[in-house]
């Protein structure tokens, strides 16, 4: 089970705020440990996070110091924070967490994640916005699902006079060199995948494939073509 | 010698109209080869840059296909241009241009660069913009420069109704692992270092050093602090 959001915090409101009911069914009195990778300051990161899943409902603890693999091993449920995907994913590999929550999600454990630790459910990190301000062992990520998502997948700016690459323009670059799905989610959007079944909600999202015209999805949208065969 | 510019083309305007003149006397008479590595489709590239710097009165060729690394050897003059950095950094380290270019330029070549190609000129990729969409064998570039720049940098939006990270808070994250400078390059600015000179051109520049407030620079800036010795 994945709950997957594009965004920890939609503007102009709390932490998780507009996703509260859904990460209360999604965790349903799970005990959540929550992995603070993405930022440089873990304690002060977990401490706002635990905090913003109380006004949720939903009880968390940080991920301990000293041997966070084995904490992950038969957990009940693992949310992965936002912040930095390229640190976030150095961390992972560090601590032995890109084997121990595939192996933790294959035994039942619910994955949640926000912006960067929704790329980690990803195959690779290659669809993250983020800048890579430190070299992971690689690219490969934590594969929970067989495609790329884009958190904070944000549309062009017909005003703008910046000649940086539009958000569709780094996602057709992707195209050029891979032939895997991005499905690119606007803030306030997240995906929920239950067994086969993965669907929509908060927001709409654009997906984009090889060589094909972008498609519009809004909430409520069956997107269960995306987990393959 | 070194030209590197924030960008190949500012908004409404042709491909390195911006900056002929800088380009012509950077190069002066010299025969350029041209890298189009961060682009898909080289040969493209190749031949809209070709033409575009002969608006410039520049005269270059397109790298050959055949051994890039040989052509580099004892060259008068490299331009590396923009498109996606992780790309070009791959090509780069495939084509055996990693070793080839320093060495050129070590040798007396001049370096010009825009967007991509500034990045490259760099110690590392850490500071680009763009979506990691391949996997280099490793985030170490040329190391033409000491320190690290920001091309395309943009200022905040304070209208802005968006989660994702604004580009001075992506450097701010840079610093939590990097101790090294970013200079936030403009759209419309270059660097141009001579010897043990480097002036700013064009446009302004933001300096961003680990735990000190971020400093303008305008065009006619001294920059050669940057260069340390």
């Amino acid at each position: 089970m994945l709950l997957l959001l594009s965004n920890s915090t939609n503007h102009g409101s709390a932490m998780f705020a507009h996703a509260r009911e859904a990460l209360a069914r999604f965790f349903d009195g799970r005990e959540v440990l929550f992995v603070p990778y993405a930022a440089a300051d873990h304690e002060a990161y977990a401490a706002k996070a635990v905090s913003a899943f109380a006004e949720a409902g939903v009880s968390a603890t940080p991920l301990p110091v000293g041997d966070p693999a084995s904490a992950v091993q038969g957990c009940e449920a693992v949310f992965v924070g936002g912040g930095n995907s390229f640190r976030l994913l150095r961390e992972l590999q560090r601590s032995g967490l890109t084997t121990a929550i595939p192996e933790a999600v294959a035994a039942g454990a619910h994955y949640g994640g926000a912006s960067a630790g929704t790329n980690m459910a990803c195959p690779t990190l290659r669809t993250t916005n983020d800048m890579p301000i430190v070299e992971p062992a690689g690219f490969a990520a934590l594969g929970l699902l067989p495609f790329q998502i884009n958190p904070h997948y944000l549309d062009p700016d017909p005003g703008s006079r910046h000649m940086g690459e539009t958000r569709e323009t780094r996602i057709a670059e992707f195209h050029e060199e891979n032939d895997v799905p991005v499905l690119g989610l606007r803030e306030g959007a997240w995906l929920l995948r239950e067994q086969d079944r993965l669907t929509l909600h908060g927001h709409t999202a654009r997906l984009f494939r090889r060589g094909a015209e972008p498609v519009e999805y809004g909430p409520g949208s069956d997107l269960g073509a995306l987990l393959g065969g």
